[in-house]
């Protein structure tokens, strides 16, 4: 039979082969004492079975509480455990709560992460996963592949009415934007009701377009609950729009899928909270397991953070991020990577250095909002960077040959490459 | 206008108000420059406010990794922000992102934690929160307000048929158990498909109530995706079933609700995966803004380990959470804790003499199945321990006069008393 297999980051003071045994054990069995009725032949159809254990290092200290007594040294590894199809079918809140249940309450590890998992063929009929995907995404705002999505966030994130939001749009999509975005903070507030919004900004995309033949993708907050997701979400196609945010931790998996389900517009994946599940380098969750639960939901876009961000995360974690998204998974569409936090145009040359695609969706805030020169010569400066980034120039060649690139330069200072 | 308040722990090394007032407006206007547009008065009606903060004590190292170059102390405190309902109105998701969104990313914290959150009046006529909530679902399985509820979860977790389940359910329901559930590793697998032990079971339990007048709980574990939930639900309700339990970090927020909100179940909310999102002192969430958030969502049951139990939370932590589950909020039902983890009879005493309460479900795994005398020995043992707890007599007083639950301290041990 078929074999689900998760890899974990592990941290323990006991005998590797003993830790893991109780990892595949509590996740099968799952109690203290040997219970009548558990025969072999039960066990070796439904049990965790431990493939694979890799000694990395030792630590003196634990990374986190609940050792039952301090221990000389932890040892710190990779492993795998494998479960049978059979235990969840196509149960993905099952699975999700095998994959990262109880285990990581078990004393016996001072750290667990999962770090990736694997799913067989079996899968590959049961989820249809992004219906648009990464390559579909960019064509939807009318993205050439050569280019990448350049987006940016309406700021302040709160406060704005809808007319003030679409005035602000009308900058943006005369500038040249792809896409732009409701912040996660708002929904629908009492000064700008969602409906409003969405019409008032969806006047502006319309006209840019009849005029232009660019549909500019803006992606509205219709995160809440069922009812007011669906509601929200038949707003947007109403009106012509043809994208929708969510905040995927704080909606949950269930409601994800059931709005992804829907068909209709490109969801993009917003996953504050994220620092939460991933900021402990031995506690949660790391980007490619993460990144195929909600491929499997059906989300098309989903945030990366960015290189040198203005958050805590490495610059290694978001280039195997970026790359995650695009990994071969059950034969389903792309994840677009939302590339975002602190940029402004200089990281788009070690972006691309590091990741060689233009398959992602490049968002800044402050990089073009706050250009010396206005919103419409940020998108065009951002626009130079990553010209000039897949062309293999410099930071300083394209600074040198486009003015726009270089007044943010001279804004934000020169950022030190890798 | 009204405000919500977020309690957080903290751990920084700058200055404190500093600190704190970069949260604040990380989760208000939340870039990293000033915007054109945001005026006073925006600020005024939509910012984050800092409202209280407690330094608490100093650390010579960082909780946590992201601190942009090392410092010499790192302060701990409690910190209060609130914000408008004007931001969320009674968008619930909206609210999560904005609580526990991306400030868990923030590189001035090397610590931050949701210890709880206070919502205002304005709340009280938008959720209806527990349909059935602690009193009404030990009335639905016939318990008494003086006694806790018994339970037990069949084990193994995974492997029995339909008809091995109904077997097991026949003689714990006969030793005069309140509840049993399935494990939250097994929704519908190849040799126990849902619908068929639904059927097994109902007509054990349905036997049994003619017989006795007593309907035992069963938390069916229809987690899924929502379809599979829904169909599940009312698989349970035409089989005459009184409970359904869902794995509510993977299900997720909008998930729950949705099937909570049909009304017609208990809800046992299963939090495998607390883990995950409790176990770093300085990280993630602690369980009375953990509670708030399912209770909203409608959750009538929901777990919070037991004393002494096998995982590795304290018990400081697991008293705490069942007082915070009857918690005075919004004028909506109390939760159920779910006490389990570990637990065969012993810590009813002490679990007593720290909550005073009765109005729980105790859970034992192998305390129960594992009994010397068989499974009815080992629930009337729980039972004989509760009594004892309740009436104020030691464990030795109780061990000498119940010859079941001495039969357990024989087996377990004796277990310190705190």
């Amino acid at each position: 039979m078929e074999r689900i297999i998760a890899h974990y980051l592990i941290e323990t003071p006991y005998d590797l082969d003993k830790a893991t045994a109780i990892l595949a054990g509590e996740q099968s069995s799952g109690t203290f004492v040997d219970i009548p009725g558990e025969t072999q032949a039960l066990k070796d159809r439904f049990s965790a079975r431990v493939e694979n254990i890799e000694l990395l290092e030792q630590a003196q200290q634990p990374s986190l509480p609940g050792d039952s007594s301090p221990h000389a040294s932890y040892k710190r590894a990779r492993v795998s455990v494998s479960w049978s199809v059979e235990n969840f079918q196509d149960n993905i809140p099952t699975l999700i709560a095998t994959l990262q249940g109880n285990l990581y309450e078990l004393r016996q590890f001072t750290g667990l992460k999962l770090d990736d998992f694997d799913l067989p063929d079996y899968y590959k009929s049961k989820f249809k996963g992004p219906v648009f995907g990464a390559k579909a995404t960019k064509e939807l705002a009318g993205v050439i592949p050569q280019k990448p999505m350049i987006g940016t966030i309406i700021k302040p994130s709160i406060g704005f009415t809808p007319q003030q939001t679409a005035d602000l749009v009308k900058v943006l999509v005369e500038g040249g934007i792809d896409f732009i975005k409701d912040d996660e903070l708002m929904a629908s507030s009492a000064n700008s009701p969602f409906e409003e919004r969405v019409c008032q900004v969806m006047k502006v995309i319309k006209n840019h377009q009849q005029k232009t033949g660019k549909k500019v993708m803006y992606a509205f907050n219709i995160s809440g609950d069922l009812e007011t997701m669906k509601r929200n979400y038949d707003v947007v196609v109403q009106h012509g729009g043809s994208c929708a945010m969510l905040s995927i931790n704080s909606v949950g998996w269930v409601g994800v899928k059931a709005i992804a389900d829907l068909g209709g517009l490109s969801i993009h994946g917003h996953r504050n909270g994220w620092g939460m599940l991933n900021r402990h380098p031995l506690l949660g969750i790391n980007f490619p397991a993460y990144a195929k639960l909600w491929r499997l939901a059906g989300v098309d876009q989903l945030h990366v953070n960015g290189i040198r961000n203005k958050f805590w995360e490495s610059d290694a974690s978001v280039i195997r991020s970026i790359k995650a998204c695009s990994e071969p998974f059950l034969g389903i569409r792309k994840l677009l990577p939302v590339v975002s936090s602190g940029q402004w145009g200089a990281q788009a040359f070690d972006t691309y250095k590091h990741t060689k695609t233009t398959e992602l969706l490049y968002m800044a805030g402050g990089g073009i909002m706050s250009h010396p020169f206005g919103p419409a010569a940020g998108v065009r400066a951002l626009q130079q960077a990553w010209s000039g980034a897949v062309q293999g120039k410099t930071i300083e060649e394209t600074e040198h040959e486009c003015a726009e690139f270089a007044a943010l330069v001279a804004k934000f200072g020169k950022l030190k490459t890798s």
